[in-house]
């Protein structure tokens, strides 16, 4: 199921939503909240969580709020999170390599997370053949054939700013339809392929601009 | 100087300019740029960039556009990005060391990113003492002294969710008034001091829902 004309803005707070119902989630002695708090938790208005979750159904009741256990079972449906989704880093110099560490941490720790990062690209022969975190670095020209084999949804893209483009086709020659790229650079990709920049550079050069106050 | 009531969302597209113009600048032959053809190259459109630059002065000329080194130079001076920032992180771990030296190449090769990381701090003895790519890693206890001495302005907290409140009112203590969060967890710091959030797992778990089309 997938609901329609539903703006990016929205989708951004979901996974803020679910991250404060599963900190709820271990506490046996919450099994509501109110919309006010939720986002007090997850630092949206009041309003905007119930507009927001409207959008997808009616999970709350008024004047009692929402159940933790309900409201999150259906945002990890909302969100596809309810299975798991095999994501492959295109990279593995140091910043592949410990955003794979970092995320295979979260997967194992986290049920509401449900990303594994189950496959690691490279161009270097030193690095093809080994495995970090028991995940195994692949030759990049294995990519497509990879891509079926382990149908791999997502691509984290960390290599530098100059090959970054190139492993964006390389994706989405090879059927990969949701890119996170880190390389400081802007890439183009074709309509129904997402793509989402985490860009450590530009929020650095940002907050400078509020040093000098 | 400073200039005042200018929305946050204009702030966050002036280094996606300056992007554009760094890459420009290394080109002899374009010495001028129109608005057009640079909301293209940063993803932005043409009316916007010219609002977005009104607010700190008359850059341009009607019909000719903007000289690409003078409009670099004027941002880099908006962004405080013309003189050495000097940055901390906070985590020595997998995720910390990558950063690390991401972003010491970055204020290597790059003249107008002028972020430099010139400390780490970890509770770990086995990381106290050694160091990144040449940048020390300290203990957390020398947070304060090390702020003054080193006049750190900014840090990049990689621990721990669990641990990063606390790295964050240790920075706010200390005299930090720009931090840029990594850890998965919604941190509060008081007005005045300025944080923005990379969260990797939010960006993945916003890219899931488009899995489904």
């Amino acid at each position: 199921m997938r609901w329609k004309k539903i703006s990016d803005a929205v989708i951004r707070r979901l996974p803020l939503y679910l991250r404060v119902l599963d900190e709820l989630a271990s506490d046996p002695n919450t099994q509501l909240i109110s919309s006010q708090e939720l986002g007090v938790r997850a630092g949206v208005g009041p309003a905007l969580v119930r507009k927001d979750l409207a959008w997808f159904g009616e999970f709350g009741k008024q004047g009692v709020g929402y159940e933790v256990e309900f409201l999150r079972d259906e945002l990890r449906r909302i969100l596809n999170l309810d299975q798991e989704i095999k994501v492959a880093i295109v990279g593995a110099g140091s910043l592949g390599a410990a955003f794979a560490r970092y995320t295979h941490k979260r997967y194992s720790d986290d049920s509401s997370f449900n990303l594994n990062i189950v496959a690691l690209f490279d161009n270097d022969p030193e690095k093809i053949g080994a495995q970090i975190d028991g995940i195994p670095v692949y030759g990049s020209e294995e990519l497509k054939d990879k891509v079926e084999e382990l149908d791999l949804q997502m691509a984290i893209i960390a290599v530098p700013a100059e090959y970054a483009q190139v492993a964006a086709d390389q994706l989405v020659a090879a059927g990969v339809k949701a890119i996170l790229n880190f390389a400081p650079v802007k890439l183009t990709v074709p309509e129904g392929v997402h793509l989402a920049s985490a860009d450590l550079s530009l929020e650095l050069q940002r907050l400078a601009y509020y040093l000098r106050d």
